[in-house]
């Protein structure tokens, strides 16, 4: 067990579980912010330099999990750690999220997946010859449904 | 603050933070192997069918943060934020690694760069539709060292 101080807070349009985009970048029209707590503020330094950053975050109104669940995008039962899932053993989220500016201690973000009043626990930049892999295999989500047309419901509340 | 619980353990060929390499898929020529802890075993039903996934891990061998640093591949100081540097405000470490199989209890991984011992905090699946972002802006990076050639030293220690 280890405990994480939050760094900063998410302020969005989406203010409920339910019918919010079900992932960041390529795929949400959201837009928000990212405010960091003063005592973090110098390490935002550079990052506007970069067109999108991971988010990851708290999911603090995620209550319990489960380790087997229907994601959003399919109708058959999935092994937790091979969805995107939010009832997770540890309630952590991982978004990648398109960086607009940099002002002061808000990061203006679009392309955003994350509720109103999310705890954050870290942000990285996405750096593209690291993270844009060549992927053979997208298991189950290869005959899964238009990310784009399902939103969220109260699944997972 | 928030607490979370350990799910499982890496198992790799790396014992020191000197010398490992600096990230994952792609870079990294290591081999290792994830064992989750039993009581979750259930969670990883499905999660072979994807060729990548993302480790979510407690850099427990990290100390203290520093708001400004010089990356690895880079002899600039930048905003921790805008870095992969393990020396952060929570020590969260996040990896895209190869999936060479499940058995049972272990996830076997190719182009690995997780400190053996490691304790796991999260798996997700590496989606291509939603990670494979295009990204206009790498930041620092674009003027940045060949990561393949570069191994991590002691400097975050």
């Amino acid at each position: 067990m280890t405990e994480f101080n939050y760094i900063g807070k998410v302020y969005s349009e989406f203010k409920t579980i339910e019918n919010m985009p079900i992932q960041g970048a390529g795929i949400s029209n959201g837009n928000g912010y990212i405010k960091i707590f003063d005592k973090y503020l110098d390490g935002l330094k550079d990052l506007e330099g970069f067109s999108h950053c991971y988010v990851i975050f708290h999911l603090h109104e995620i209550k319990g999990y489960s380790l087997h669940l229907k994601p959003f995008l399919d109708n058959e039962l999935r092994g937790v750690f091979a969805t995107r899932s939010p009832k997770r053993p540890n309630a952590i989220g991982l978004s990648i999220v398109k960086i607009d500016s940099v002002e002061n201690n808000r990061i203006i973000l679009n392309e955003i997946d994350i509720l109103d009043g999310t705890p954050i626990l870290d942000i990285k930049p996405y750096i593209t010859p690291f993270d844009e892999i060549i992927s053979e295999k997208n298991g189950w989500y290869e005959k899964g449904m238009n990310p784009k047309k399902v939103l969220s419901d109260g699944r997972f509340k």
